[in-house]
C-alpha cells in the first residue's frame, strides 16, 4: 500500500505555490494550504482559495509572525513545503523554529524553485537573495530536519522564456532581440505544472531524502541563440540580433531600479555566467527528475512557444 | 421563471475575464469560455481552464482571426462579453462582424472595464486606447447591436490601489509617497469579483439595455490624500508626502518606455484630471450599479488594505 503523506503548503497562493497545491491534490495527498486571513480581500487569491476548497484542499488560516498558528498548522501534516516569495525567504527561519517545536515533520522543502543557491555567480542584488536561500539550507541542516531542495531553474511563464530573455515585454520579439553575452550559455526551463508534479513526487521518496532534486529536462535546455533559432523557424523570419557585452549588462544592473535590477542580476547569472548548467550533478548531493520519474510526460519549450506564433 | 441567458466570454482567461467567467457560473448562467487551443501550454491559463471545466463551464476553442470559429462560438449563446486585453481592443471589430453574421445575440458587452472612454482627458499613449474603445462603441451602435458598457473604474489589484497610486511596487509604501497633482481628485476602485458580479447582473436586465453601467460604490471612492490618511491610520505612522506637479507627470510620461508610459498616462487622467468623478451620470446614458443592485455585498478598499498591514 502506497503511503500518501499529508502536506502543508506555505505560500500556496503564490506564483509557484498554487501549482504545488494543485499537484498535491491531483496526486491524492491530503493537502493543506496555509494562508493569511486577510488574503480573502485579494481577488485573485480569493478565487484561488475557492478553487482549492472545491478540490478538497483544507485551508489553514495563520501567519508566519504568529508562531502558534504555524505550529498548529504543521502538526496537522507530515510534510511542509514552503513556496514563499523572495521577500519572505528570511522569514523561513520562523518555519524552521515551528517545525522543531512541532517535532513531527518527515520532510521539509524550503522555497527555492530556481537556480541552486550554493552554485551561483550572481552579482547584487540577486547575490543576496541566493545567500539567504543558502543560509536557510544551513539552518535546516544544522537543526537536523529531513529536507529536499528543488532546483527547477526557470519557469515557462516567468520573466525570461516568453520574451526569449528580454525584459519588459510579455511575448517573443518579432524584429530584433537583445542577447546577453555571446548567447551560448545553456539555460533550463520547466513548466510550472511540471514543477508542481515533480515537487510532490519527492515528498515520500527515500531517494530524495537530504538531497537536491534537479529538474533538467533534456528537451527544455536551450541557449538563447538556440531559442531564437527555434522562434525564427516558427515565425518564418530572422530577427536582428544585438549582442550586449557583460560590461553593459553589469552597468545596467547597477543603474536600474528595483525590481528590474534584481531580475537583471538573475539574467546575468543564468545567461552570461551559465549558472544553470556549468556544473555536474554528483550523486552525493543531487538527483535528477527525469532519472527518478521517467513516467512524467512533461511539456516542452517548443510547445509553449506555439501560443505566441 | 427567471431566464438565464447563455453567455460566451471572449478573453475569459485574462485579468478581468476570469472573474466574469466565475461570476457567470456562480449566477447559474450556462457559461462558455472562448480560448485559443495553444492556451493549454500557458501554465496559469491551463490551470484556470481546468478550474472552469470543474465549475461546469464549456470551453470553446477558437481564435479572433478565425471568423468561422467565432461565429460558431457566438451561435451557442445569447450574450457575448468581451474581456480582451488592451492590445486586442481593435480586434473586437472582428467580434462585431461575427455577431452580425450570427444574428442571435441579445446583448454584447465590449471590453472596457475602466474609465468611460467617451468622457476622458487622457494624454498619449492612453488617449489612443480610449479612442479605440470609443470607436468600438460607435461600431456597435452603427450596427444596431444591443449593448451594455461597463465602466468599473480601477481594479483593487491593478497598478494603483496596492501601491496607493505609485508604480513599480506591489504593496503600499511605509516611508514616503509620490502624489500626482494636489492629491484631491477622487478615484474609484472596485474589487475584481464585484466587477464580475455586477457585469453578469446586467445581461438580462432591461434597465441596462443600450446604457453604460457605472460602478461607483460609495465606500470605494477616495482621493489619494484620503487613501494615504486611511493607510497612515492602519500602520500608525505618517508618510512623507512628495507632491509631483502635472508638468513633471507629463514629462515622465513622455520619457518613459512602454508600458510604463501607458500606465502613467492613465494615472494622469485619473489622479490629475479626475476623469473617474468629474462628470454626472445622466439617466439618458447611464445607470448606477448600487441603485440597480443594492443586494450585492461589495468589498471595500478599507478591507482590502488590511492584507498589507
Amino acid at each position: 500500500m502506497e503511503v500518501k503523506s499529508k502536506i502543508l503548503i506555505i505560500g500556496g497562493t503564490g506564483y509557484i505555490g498554487k501549482f504545488i497545491v494543485e499537484a498535491s491534490a491531483n496526486a491524492g495527498h491530503p493537502t493543506f494550504a496555509f494562508v493569511r486571513e486577510t488574503t480573502v480581500y485579494d481577488p485573485a487569491k480569493a478565487m484561488l482559495i475557492k478553487h482549492f476548497k472545491s478540490r478538497g484542499v483544507d485551508v489553514v488560516y495563520g501567519d508566519l509572525d504568529d508562531h502558534e498558528s504555524l505550529v498548529k498548522g504543521i502538526k496537522l501534516v507530515d510534510v511542509v513545503i514552503s513556496a514563499v516569495g523572495h521577500l519572505q525567504l528570511q522569514d523561513q527561519i520562523k518555519i524552521i523554529a515551528a517545525i522543531k517545536e512541532a517535532g513531527n515533520v518527515k520532510r521539509f522543502l524550503p522555497s527555492e524553485f530556481g537556480n541552486d543557491p550554493d552554485r551561483n555567480h550572481a552579482v547584487e542584488p540577486g547575490k543576496s537573495v541566493f545567500a539567504i536561500k543558502s543560509q536557510i539550507r544551513r539552518a535546516i541542516e544544522a537543526e537536523g530536519i529531513p529536507y529536499t531542495y528543488i532546483s527547477c531553474n526557470l519557469f515557462f511563464s516567468g520573466y525570461f522564456l516568453p520574451s526569449l530573455g528580454q525584459l519588459g515585454v510579455t511575448a517573443p520579439p518579432r524584429d530584433k532581440i537583445l542577447i546577453r553575452g555571446d548567447g551560448d550559455a545553456k539555460a533550463i526551463y520547466t513548466k510550472e505544472e511540471d514543477v508542481g508534479t515533480y515537487t510532490i513526487k519527492v515528498v515520500d521518496d527515500p531517494r530524495t531524502l537530504n538531497k537536491t532534486l534537479y529538474i533538467r529536462l533534456p528537451e527544455n535546455i536551450y541557449s538563447v541563440n538556440e531559442l531564437v533559432s527555434l522562434w525564427e523557424k516558427k515565425i518564418g523570419k530572422p530577427l536582428e540580433k544585438i549582442y550586449v557585452s557583460e560590461e553593459q549588462v553589469l552597468k545596467h544592473i547597477k543603474d536600474a531600479p528595483y525590481p528590474e535590477n534584481f531580475v537583471q542580476s538573475i539574467g546575468h547569472s543564468i545567461y552570461v555566467m551559465g549558472d544553470q548548467s556549468n556544473y555536474k550533478i554528483e550523486p552525493g548531493f543531487g538527483v535528477e527528475a527525469l532519472e527518478l520519474y521517467p513516467e512524467v510526460k512533461y511539456t516542452t519549450v517548443d510547445q509553449f512557444l506555439d501560443q505566441y506564433v
